[in-house]
């Protein structure tokens, strides 16, 4: 059953939305809105949207729409999702959820009040070697986790040339989510105690007042722990805007993963060396590719197939609540204990 | 427009392709072809296909079926390819297209005359890293090919316990076709010059009569030169079955790539260590992926939209007349000239 | 001039050392002592000792020994330590240099009363990766260091199979120490703050009472942060006995290293796949190469050309004291100030 | 005891060797020679040389010289190895010993007449895992060898920026000789048969008329094939001026190496990224390490102890040989036959 979706707000996410919607059979695109029309009506000609416009409302005002998208800035996301859900659209609303406990309540809320669904942007559950992982914890390949280090982090371009609004977000608010999500489902056992700590420096001294980084240790019940490195100052010149390692040992095996750097393929022109995704978003022939694009699959299918999205709001509401605790225990300096 | 599809051979390969006719939208899998009638019944059991039988010529029979897939033995293609033509099914028929020019010539023959679609599965089309490559190459980021490195290269293993049927191909037409291929596509120019060297030693003490590696050169057309590595002797404690690495070098850039060993993900056990394929033909939350699968659903939007395969039998029949003239370069002690 | 050196503790590490004094021009190899005397005999004949014992005190008793390397058990270091500096000899003492404060405090007391050298054994120090590190730490290139993290992590065949005594120290004692020792010298500051955090399962479980891992991290003076990964439980399918990675974020740059996997050399034999040392301890023609050997050269240097060790016993002080400043940490679940 | 060292031609490798007999305990660094005197007197201050000249011929009348390194260009070796040998000088000759087989036996003739050692700089096989893929040949541990590929390039960097001569040497002489004797060593047959062929594009558009690149292909006696690539036009974005790798396939196992780009250590900084050599020539604490190093102490060491050297001037023929075999297979377009 063909359905329409519309994506709202349209930048390096928001486009690859508008295209996978565009490429699924099931799927109509049906508007593109951001709040630049122009952006918006670019992306809607390159995908052949019904309509484009920097209101989202219209959007959500259409009947033919029956779901959306939410790829606007992080702090962006909850009075847009909160008026979808109203309006009777299912939503993927990318991470974070929303940056407080009392919007991604409301946002939850607002779904189950309207029947509709909701699912979290956690694309890393798609992700060929996260997924792998989850498999060999499951087959009991690596026996019982006793824990995982698990970096991701940005280069310096991220906050400050990609994001106009880094200042308002965070690293660990921005892709520290991703990986506090990708170890609570890894281990399955819920988190009963944090600690963390950052620093400001680099960027605050460009005038960008988010920390440079964040060092995170989550505490698992039954004893698992993970150590989370989030940093937004790592220098240009890498290869990759990012750069992603992960280790988990397990009482009987261990799984070592980097996502970033594997030089899978590697490429040198005269001007500059790079290692191009072949794993995240990229294209094959013109067709999406990549577990990001996946993810996005995954709600047309829940939509139209009506099912439950993997990653919901309450996953989206349980990294919320986590990272608000690892800035709790920054800000005292010792760790912070959470609600069984 | 939804369309039937069946399966003739159902080992490794044959079970991803019917698997991914079982999942596509545009698919039905009507019938599983094995010379094992039980492994027919099995496969068929496990992607819901229709019917099953150890004669093909019953799938070729039924009019739902529009296109088949032929993965049987390397030796074994232009009988059935000939005959599902002639029935007027289009077919995918696996690398190599066959092992003689006269065979090739002659399913290409076959399916111009009855009007249906003959494609070869030369995947490698399809994975990231090449595509990004062919890419690069037709964006000028590299300038033109100067040359070509390419080792693709399986453990001991595949001659041995995997294929049955070993001596009755080679390291060169199993997988060395693959690399002809490739290196043909991304130079998009045409041989004039091949020479090998190969060697049976291991294999050869161990019965079975194949060389244990090729070392082969491609000299095109225009002056690019691709140096071809094909093993098949490799221990079996690497973490991979295949062995693959590339080097394309041009006048203004260089790309590297290692499908096989890029450890992406690594995993150890109390048993072994293993990089997990994450790129050929693997599973996400039971869905085929891969570029290996990618190549297989291009065939069905070929069939369904009525488009030209990527790869066609001309290029089935290309890369056999350069695996052919390596063999006689081997033979002869000298390089070989191909006709213009 | 050459001197007399004596070997006290003839296992791994004490080998290496004998076999560096036996080829150092400026050396010659007068004992080697080992509790096991048939151990001793061994190494003494190997490397052509002039005498050996399993009572060190007769090494010590010996006029011709200027200088003493002790290689022992973690947990005995400080009394043979103690009973060299009183007889007059320089000390070369493995790291940790001894697993108490009052130990340490004495070692140092005995070096300062009798005149003599004490170089604790930190040979990282000495590795051409880490010492580049340091290098463009000095020299600017990185800018000011904003975080490490550094993992040093070994599998569980060294705790349960390689030292009989494991029960005796633990992971953050035996290779940790290394570790924290890297971290203050790369830093270049004093530590004002540790947090960690362990736990105890699998070794546990095999009867070897010590934690399976720790996870620690340091604040220094100025802001740093060194977050340390050590454990000793990695699956022995690995194709190194240690794993070691390290990451240095600056103010204007980055270093990553990797010294156990970065597979300059790959072996598989039909048994296994291993990653041949060629940084730390390994043979050249015969020759001693390696770090660890160069670590121990430079002590026969500093003794024989009247220098000061780059690793002192005070180094070794400072080390121990953040280790029990951890496990304090772990103890209290909450980080643990560390005086001025 | 202590002996008397020149060194003729003070560019990159030159002044490596004055380092190196300046450090020894038993060399004294007496003369430091180049056509360039300013250089030549900065090489002599830096090393503290005895003396400097523009006229080797000066270092060669001095009786305190015993032995003498030759580094000057690829060209300009016999001349100066046959007076250094008529002087009575022993002599470690950079590779290759010269590019006509008329000079190497020249030179060779000369050394035996005058009694003194000639060794050539094949420093590979003092490089720690080509040493360790000997050792694991010798043990059997591969079975005997069925191929080696052996890549070793440049980038772009060196012959237009760093030799001034490079048109008057080729990729093949400058680096493939290095290749050429390594794996002669490892296999330890003669070749009996060689392949080759080069294109000349890029430098040759840039008016320095050499090849880009030569694919060669030796035949050993016994079987054996090694397989060489060499270039001269990677892109300067490389991490490392150099690429090296290598792969070893036995009848029982296998070594891959990968000397260049095995990231052991990365730095990142804000102008490029870059992989620091940690195996042929760099300092720790001011001392020269590196194979490159060990080559040229192990010369001192067969002087001061009268041994032979491992790489003599008939290694440097045999090299020779081979790459104007591998030149005259270019012209042919066909394999060319070696005498028994």
């Amino acid at each position: 059953m063909t359905m329409g979706f519309a994506v709202i707000g349209a930048g390096t996410w928001g486009q690859s939305h508008a295209k996978v919607y565009a490429e699924h059979p099931d799927a109509r695109l049906m508007w593109v809105c951001d709040t630049y029309l122009e952006r918006a009506r670019q992306v809607a000609a390159l995908h052949e949207a019904q309509a484009f416009t920097n209101d989202y409302r219209e959007a959500l005002a259409d009947p033919a729409v029956d779901a959306v998208s939410v790829a606007t800035p992080d702090f962006a996301h909850s009075e847009i999702v909160i008026a979808a859900a109203r309006a009777g659209k299912h939503v993927l609303c990318e991470k974070p959820l929303a940056t407080t406990e009392a919007e991604c309540l409301a946002m939850i809320e607002a779904a189950k009040k309207a029947g509709v669904k909701l699912m979290t942007g956690f694309h890393n559950r798609f992700s060929p070697p996260v997924f792998q992982a989850k498999q060999a914890l499951q087959d009991g390949e690596l026996g019982d986790v006793l824990y995982i280090y698990y970096r991701l982090s940005d280069t310096i371009f991220v906050p400050t040339k990609m994001l106009s609004w880094a200042a308002r977000s965070s690293v660990l608010w921005f892709i520290g989510s991703h990986v506090i999500d990708t170890c609570c489902w890894l281990i399955g056992k819920p988190v009963r105690r944090v600690h963390g700590l950052s620093r400001s420096r680099v960027l605050k001294g460009m005038g960008i007042d988010t920390p440079d980084f964040y060092s995170s240790t989550l505490e698992f019940e039954g004893g698992a722990v993970a150590v989370m490195e989030n940093c937004w100052v790592l220098p240009e010149t890498l290869p990759t805007i990012v750069d992603v390692k992960a280790e988990i040992v397990g009482t009987n095996g261990a799984i070592f993963m980097d996502t970033s750097s594997h030089r899978t393929i590697q490429k040198y022109t005269q001007h500059k060396g790079s290692y191009p995704d072949v794993l995240v978003n990229y294209q094959v022939h013109g067709k999406s590719m990549g577990f990001g694009n996946e993810c996005i699959r995954h709600f047309v299918d829940c939509v139209t197939q009506d099912r439950t999205p993997l990653a919901t709001g309450e996953d989206g509401l349980r990294a919320a609540r986590i990272v608000l605790a690892i800035e709790e225990a920054v800000r005292r300096g010792a760790p912070v204990d959470m609600p069984a």
